[in-house]
């Protein structure tokens, strides 16, 4: 495909997507495809000879299409949302056009530079002092391991230069609640520190650390022969958007010498609102922050923004710096090679300085503080509905739901609940994902696709409704 | 930016990559900008109010493009070939815009089920038995992370699920030569190895790894104490495409029970080539692999496929499943999640689908042979010019060469390398990468891009006589 080619070609992608968002309420939100479906569909082995870009557009219509889950469908409810604003799509298709890798500075200049601006305009946003340096990694999850690893290499003095984790004389210990992100777990385990010395810290009613039972685990684990050596603080808990106490964890984490990690991945968007970063009051005391842009800010996937209040310490856990990667900027520029995992990187940055032009501050702002008022209107709706319960505060944009019918409890009433929610899931209407909250399944309702107003969450309300009462014995 | 604004906006982008592309040529290789020149021209906080797309375009052209190194250049000869050939860029921008994620098969099926096809179509491409099974990761670091995780936790028999990597009873070793790449080492200090635990296998005249000598090490090291646990083979060293010889490091690894991972991140692309195979022979017995399309093939970054033989042990060992990634399809099909690190994935199968369509395999492989062929004829200029030196086999696509005047060496040899590199690269024609190989600084010329046909490659051969000849003293 040559440019003239492409410029052809590429015209046409750009109708299909702006054909796609603009008919996306008209769509099933999940796909009703079964397993193998698609599979099926597709040549088992690839073609010898070129195909026409024709038939590749043909199978994204006919092929592609039924198979998705349409995330960015007005009455998309599940998981998160993964909001990718149309101005940050061009960011994101300008980096792939582009096609330069940031392996150092000298390897594409703007890549690091347009970086650096963008994540500094985002942490100023965010309400954070200058004292943060920021960098776009990919995901939470990579972000956490991140952490977890220069929480590690701080606790033992920096042991990869020697033994490694393999002669800890004394086992290190991590601090998470059991609503911490899965990915958290996942980066304690994958640092090396195994799941006998992740620590399940208890959590209140609200679903947030308790802070007191931190200082007492702790306390105990050090006489009983570990070393605690990080604490991971959830900012908006992926279940119930629960709020770990920053300012009483910060403290203990001070005493003992904890590194001190938050996980702002979903509700960090929110803190661009000056008024809710009471949340997350304490955050200045935190040793390393993520926030996904990617998330409810409107940042195409994948755009993880992480901060650190020791960059040096970070570049001496991370870098590497063989011959062929050296340039005479060394020393005067930053090397984002050396503030993460991968050696390659894309130019992330594009797409978050597109997406906080087009938008403005002020037009993010509107969109979220939208969001939130939607959530607070269903919080009342449900919460003033006979046989309907709110489980979890609603600080931000996500409800955690249940409805209970007269005498149904225990397994019972997990049953109808997967049942309603699957049945309205399978519809095509709506999606909500079902979770678990003290060993009970409820209903999250994330809010916050782009396209969503009020009007659809009035929709999902009167779906919910009609779904359970079919359901209902 | 609604979808009508965005259809404006998109054909300007398309335009604007398609002109990019078109005049690449007529553009500086490297950027003459120096550290602080981009950052300099942005504001230093975020506008409060939206801005126009002109706005934001015009800095495209302004402060964005002349900060560019133009790896898709024909005259780029640097690092190593990063094609991201056009139908691959609108794959990825389908991708992008369509905004799905990958959190589970359920949260879009056709993600999980078109990267199944899609890297398996790259499996039978490159003659591996249909005993592999692939999965699409970001990059080769991150790639060579998760294979000495799993290579961890198999030889530990899992400690992750207890007391971790931090008691380990024998501390386990990695073998590796000064010719791996960077990220390989680094992979083994984040899994937690330890630097005195990576063992530096020596390599042979060629660079290759000497298989005697390993078999020496790990017996020598077992009975210094340490279990010797994987070793990784590259396929294609960066500096100097080495081929550590399989089929021996394969025996050795099954006599002594090590993992064998193999790094074939820039040459794997060569075995679309059914006569280049013979270079990784042993292939079929190594336990993990990397091959990177985003590379020469021309799958747009970020595109890292990797094979395992033992899918059940990856996804024990990076499985996590909270209760709300659950679904009713779990069981039936494939949770990619639990394949890598990150939770959230793009659709990243398409930037690779698109491309092997639109180019088909044979068009493909005539690209890989024309870059083959020129490396070759530019081998036989050098190496018959006096002065030049090539100093190193060329089994692919690049050259490791020195310019050397009688009476230097040494210091003053090096001196002369790097200065005339530095000028070269700087003069904005064309881009070199110097190395160091055995101690001593040389040169790079990674011949691949899209565009490079012979003409640029003699150009290239003529500039690098002008520049050596007005540097000699």
């Amino acid at each position: 495909m040559n440019p003239e080619d492409f410029r052809k070609a590429g015209y046409r992608v750009v109708d299909w997507i702006a054909d796609y968002r603009k008919s996306i309420e008209s769509r099933r939100v999940m796909s009703e495809l079964k397993p193998g479906d698609i599979r099926a569909q597709l040549p088992a082995s690839p073609p010898e000879a070129p195909e026409s870009f024709d038939a590749i557009l043909a199978d994204m219509d006919r092929i592609v299409a039924p198979g998705l889950m349409n995330w960015q469908h007005p009455r998309f409810f599940g998981y998160f949302p993964s909001n990718g604003l149309l101005s940050s799509v061009l960011g994101d298709f300008f980096s792939t056009g582009l096609g330069v890798i940031g392996l150092a500075w000298q390897s594409s200049p703007a890549l690091t530079e347009v970086e650096e601006v963008a994540v500094d305009w985002l942490r100023q946003m965010l309400g954070l002092s200058a004292s943060w340096s920021g960098v776009i990694q990919d995901t939470a999850s990579t972000s956490s391991i991140v952490a977890l690893l220069c929480a590690r290499e701080r606790a033992t003095n920096h042991g990869a230069s020697r033994g490694g984790f393999q002669q800890a004389a004394v086992p290190l210990s991590v601090y998470v609640t059991a609503q911490s992100h899965s990915s958290v777990q996942k980066a304690a385990l994958m640092a090396g520190f195994g799941h006998d010395y992740i620590r399940i810290v208890p959590h209140d009613v609200t679903f947030a650390m308790r802070a007191d039972a931190l200082a007492t685990m702790v306390h105990e684990d050090r006489s009983r022969g570990m070393r605690p050596a990080v604490v991971v603080a959830t900012i908006g808990t992926t279940t119930s958007t629960a709020f770990d106490p920053l300012d009483a964890i910060a403290k203990i984490a001070d005493d003992e010498q904890l590194w001190l990690h938050v996980d702002a991945a979903m509700a960090g968007s929110g803190m661009i609102l000056p008024e809710c970063r009471h949340l997350w009051q304490g955050v200045e005391l935190a040793d390393s922050l993520i926030v996904n842009p990617h998330k409810w800010l409107g940042a195409a996937f994948d755009c993880t923004t992480y901060f650190v209040r020791d960059p040096g310490h970070l570049v001496r856990v991370m870098s590497t710096n063989p011959s062929y990667l050296q340039s005479a900027a060394d020393g005067a520029v930053k090397n984002y090679r050396d503030w993460g995992l991968p050696l390659g990187r894309r130019f992330r940055a594009l797409k978050l300085w597109f997406l906080i032009r087009e938008q403005g501050v002020s037009g993010l702002q509107a969109r979220l503080r939208r969001d939130i008022a939607n959530a607070k209107w269903l919080e009342e709706q449900i919460s003033t509905t006979s046989r309907w319960r709110v489980l979890a505060p609603v600080p931000l944009q996500t409800l955690c739901v249940r409805h209970e019918p007269p005498g149904l409890e225990g397994e019972a009433l997990d049953k109808h609940t997967l049942d309603w929610v699957a049945r309205l899931n399978q519809s095509g209407e709506t999606y909500l994902t079902p979770a678990m909250l003290d060993g009970r399944w409820m209903v999250r309702i994330s809010i916050g696709a782009e396209l969503t107003e009020r009007d659809h969450v009035a929709q999902l309300w009167e779906l919910m409704q009609r779904y359970v009462s079919s359901a209902t014995p």
